[in-house]
């Protein structure tokens, strides 16, 4: 039976992975998802990429904002707000119930495996979900002016000042679920997520990029018509790669990984050396995501 | 400069609490607040005394629903519920922030006195507010037919079986600031309040007892017509001093502390031995409560 792994950071990989989930029955995909974005906040465990996979999975996703649950309320935060507590990371009132369970449950001793699965069941997430690793891996951003800073410090705290580099803390170990996720893969997808700072910090765990480089990968390009579709991606590519951001830019970036790679039409001729589908990549509601994911799948069964 | 320290539990406390914070200066009064109610729920510190006090003095509590933040919803909690997690003790999405500030200061070794202190000052409390003791001291309800359970257990999740006896378990100390308030007091009020379960808690730790003795003491009777004017007292005063609930049952379970006490006008003759003040004592509004609390004071100044 066919597998495919997904690697995933949030809301464009977790998008894409709507669609896929549409197209290939659950027990055929599961999503590898980065926790490097973790942070504690208001002594909360929050897993914001996990949150959105989960949410945007489970159709209970806000898609206009891109983060958090629709119809959300936000009264807990206007509260902390009068508390003088720091009101800089948004958690709604639905979604702090997502941290409640995820801290409780974490100072039990459950692993986040665990947990992450059982939030998916009461969500109705069909396919499986599980986080890079379960120990702290933590992202950290080195800044040009303002020194290194964990990444939504840096991304939603200081609204993503110049990066002079990425670093992942923590001595955390792929889980022995990622690992089986793996080697049982017949095709690896890789979302449209940013490159540094959603998928490195899974590829560079140990043996995932080993494991990975045995499969047929494929991956949806993050960068259209020269800029990120969303985020700070297209700065970090002119910093840390020296270059101006394009599809290849993603290519080179994961260095002989890819046996494919999805642009925008209009963006294929920006790609040398390995296969490209060349469509409507910006993902709209529920069935352009589902058209998308039918079109990844058939050129992945092309290539390579 | 006289100094005033006020025995409370919950609702009826914190209301009379609030009459008086109208009619004498904030710094002449002091609030020890019983905390043998408090539990950990969805992971949180939950201090329901404490919190009713605080919202009370602060203007901001619901006053229909006698707990909890006016104006206040709960989205939070159907989220819970759809993750499976206990409903029986309803958060709401303010009220969670306040939980969340405890919990978190808690964890990094802040004191509940210190906290409840910062979270007063955010809520604009003019009058001191402290917890009877920083660490858990846990009131357990042993019933006639279910076991022992702790407080909350007992009244909300089970609403309130037949009680065989209460205890107190840990080993808390009435904090500094207990003994310092009741050291310096000349007059000290017990308010309205469960005696078994909201007094007795501070009145038995070690030295509140005797200090307490030695001062001047009125009450607030929590009877008014052989009823409790709210929650299981009258059944705890059949069950526990095997007699019909009146005013003399309160004087004569606080054997010999008391010198007057204040009792719905018409009840004035179920007191014997101690001087008594027949008033309206079922409290309304704002100005109501000053009202009570200014004919307390006078009947204070009177007695004794």
């Amino acid at each position: 039976m066919r597998h495919i792994v997904f690697l995933s950071g949030g809301i464009g990989g977790a998008r894409l992975l709507h669609g896929l989930a549409q197209e290939i029955a659950p027990e055929s995909l599961t999503a590898v998802v980065n926790t490097g974005d973790d942070l504690v906040h208001w002594g909360l465990r929050v897993s914001p990429d996990l949150d959105t996979v989960m949410y945007t999975l489970g159709e209970v996703a806000d898609q206009a904002r891109g983060w958090g649950l629709r119809d959300e309320s936000f009264r807990a935060l206007e509260m902390m707000k009068r508390y003088g507590e720091p009101s800089w990371f948004s958690l709604g009132d639905q979604d702090l119930a997502t941290h409640l369970v995820r801290t409780a449950r974490s100072a039990g001793g459950e692993s986040l495996t665990s947990i992450t699965q059982s939030l998916c069941a009461a969500l109705g997430v069909g396919c499986r979900v599980i986080p890079m690793c379960d120990q702290p891996r933590c992202t950290w951003i080195d800044t040009v002016d303002h020194g290194p800073m964990p990444f939504q410090d840096w991304l939603v705290k200081h609204r993503a000042p110049a990066v002079a580099g990425v670093r992942f803390e923590g001595s955390a170990h792929a889980t022995p679920e990622v690992h089986d996720a793996l080697s049982r893969a017949d095709l690896i997808i890789i979302g449209p997520s940013n490159p540094y700072v959603s998928i490195d910090p899974i590829l560079t765990l140990e043996g995932v990029r080993d494991r990975v480089a045995q499969t047929k990968v494929v991956a949806l390009s993050p960068i259209v018509r020269g800029k990120a579709v969303k985020g700070p991606l297209g700065e970090m590519i002119r910093a840390l790669a020296r270059r101006e951001p394009s599809p290849q830019a993603i290519v080179d970036h994961y260095a002989g990984l890819l046996h494919g790679l999805v642009v925008e039409r209009g963006d294929e001729s920006a790609v040398r050396e390995i296969p490209v589908l060349g469509t409507s990549t910006i993902m709209g509601g529920r069935d352009d995501r589902a058209r998308l994911a039918r079109e990844l799948l058939d050129f992945a069964d092309a290539v390579g």
